[in-house]
């Protein structure tokens, strides 16, 4: 039997389609797809204000396969009483949960981000711990000096990740391979503690111990301000520098300055905001220890996206477990 | 039979005699180390240009064991004739080959700047992929935009190594752990491609397909001005930035800003010069694409001298072959 496997794809990345038809292209005949039938939608128009025109409401009337940033499809879903599959480009899904409608599969693009996460992560550890941001200064005044480029031994560095899923644990995996102590917080689940890399399910021992504090958590009801208040105090020893690349929300804006004002945190390296874009009224802006990047430790990249689409097209046709499959119940 | 196992220390390293102390003390029982003598000489002293005192003699007359900043070694050993081993607490050790005296043994602090210099290679190679620079430009201006900031995949993203000796290979495999494809150059010996990590003895082929060039080689006839002259024309393709922790000489001022001038290089991070500190007259100096660091790459630790220091002290009592020992006529 042959099959057309037609995909709708909405995203701002133009380079998903043809990624797409490449990375599809590559399935095996076995599964019977004899045509591929990429389609788009006019992003443009999904995430403006207009009402949706004749042409994408057709387009999502017959969808069955969406390849899809999730925070339009809430406004796409009751337009496309077809659909069967989900793939979102990214790893959070959030807006998916705050929708009512639950008749689908979601897979998450799991397992692409951590290493771009990781880069971004590492990159800051060691721009920190080497001082990088000296080097113009110095040359500036044509000083060749270093005594106060002597950095500490890695062996005496400690970097604690909140959050060891795929994520966490990729970032942690490479810190460790550069040579750094790593301690994860875990909840629950099999990871355990190695060689310069331990493991604990209490949040007071890696605040206490670590030089980074990195946070990798999702956004649940259980992280949202978990470092709020005076939780931070718990850095007090070792005023490390926190570093945010999970979710804005872990810890509220008031709590955050005050644990640079006192000193818990010496620094904080911030790619994720509660709100986004970050307000201009954000004290965080003009903090003189606070770097802001714009949500970029991992971007979404066509071909990573694509080809978890094409391994989990596979398993859609062939019926077999989907990667990063979303649990309804569950919220990941 | 017990023995007394003297060793002189010559080192601006203050930490350094009581780490050493630490390592050696955990030296096997087997070995018949009795007891300890750690004598210092005044390194102010040994640095200046005044004559030796007596004191500085009394202990040069009767050293057997040297472990010495490699550049007052020659100073020191006309008075040392009793001398029989020189641990370094350098890799480098050009300062020795360039004195006569051939009698006496030397080591190298080898193995221990490798994952050192490769957090540093990496930090800059993110740094410069992130664009981490614009972030306090952003910032400053409240602006929260990212497209600017799209960064190229790591696959697609190829760092050369030229020098795959022991911190070349410590290098590459960090930045190839970290996801970025590797190509080394290496004349001789037995690293072997493997998957994202080509090895090659072709430099033209490294210049060509690289977008970071890390210059790791040590200094020799065969590698002073490498890349001086019009070499560097071969990286036009890919304008990568170049990256030195190896030697200074490896290429002229010169040649190295007529290839950033030309946009062979796109840009410079300088941690080795031909004389350093980098003369105030030198054009390097204010080039906008050059970063200048002071030769921070990799710090000579005391816990790292130290320990291989001790391995080396079980060598040297054992009569077993010793680590990172110079080949006095190969000159490495």
């Amino acid at each position: 039997m042959t099959r057309v496997f037609r995909v709708l794809v909405a995203s701002r990345d133009t380079a998903l389609p043809e990624k797409v038809r490449q990375a599809l292209a590559a399935l095996p005949a076995s599964l019977g797809v004899a045509e591929l039938e990429l389609q788009s939608l006019d992003i443009s128009q999904v995430t403006g204000s207009e009402p949706l025109n004749a042409a994408s409401l057709d387009l999502l009337a017959e969808a069955r396969i969406f390849l899809s940033e999730p925070r339009v499809a809430p406004r796409l879903l009751p337009h496309a009483p077809k659909l069967e599959w989900l793939q979102s480009i990214y790893a959070g899904i959030e807006p998916l949960l705050a929708q009512p409608r639950r008749d689908f599969i979601v897979t998450r693009a799991g397992g692409i981000m951590g290493l771009h996460m990781a880069q971004y992560v590492l990159g800051w550890v060691i721009s920190k711990e080497r001082m990088f941001h000296l080097a113009p200064q110095y040359q500036a005044k044509k000083e060749f000096r270093n005594a106060e480029l002597h950095y500490r031994h890695y062996d005496n560095v400690t970097v604690g990740i909140l959050g060891l899923g795929d994520i966490g644990l990729e970032i942690g995996n490479l810190i460790n391979r550069a040579g750094f102590q790593v301690v994860g917080l875990k909840r629950s689940g099999l990871t355990e503690s190695r060689e310069r890399f331990s493991v604990t399910s209490d949040l007071k021992t890696v605040l206490s111990t670590s030089d980074y504090v990195v946070n990798v958590l999702p956004s649940t009801p259980q992280t949202r301000n978990l470092l709020s208040g005076n939780v931070l105090q718990a850095c007090q020893a070792k005023q490390p520098c926190f570093i945010n690349v999970g979710r804005g929300d872990v810890v509220d804006e008031a709590s955050l300055v005050h644990a640079l004002d006192e000193k818990w945190l010496s620094s904080a390296v911030l790619d994720v905001f509660a709100v986004e874009p970050l307000p201009v009224e954000s004290a965080l802006w003009e903090h003189p220890q606070v770097t802001i990047t714009p949500h970029v430790a991992a971007l979404s990249m066509a071909e990573d996206v694509a080809a978890i689409f094409a391994r989990n097209a596979s398993h859609f046709l062939a019926k077999t477990e989907m990667e990063y499959k979303l649990e309804w119940d569950r919220g990941y």
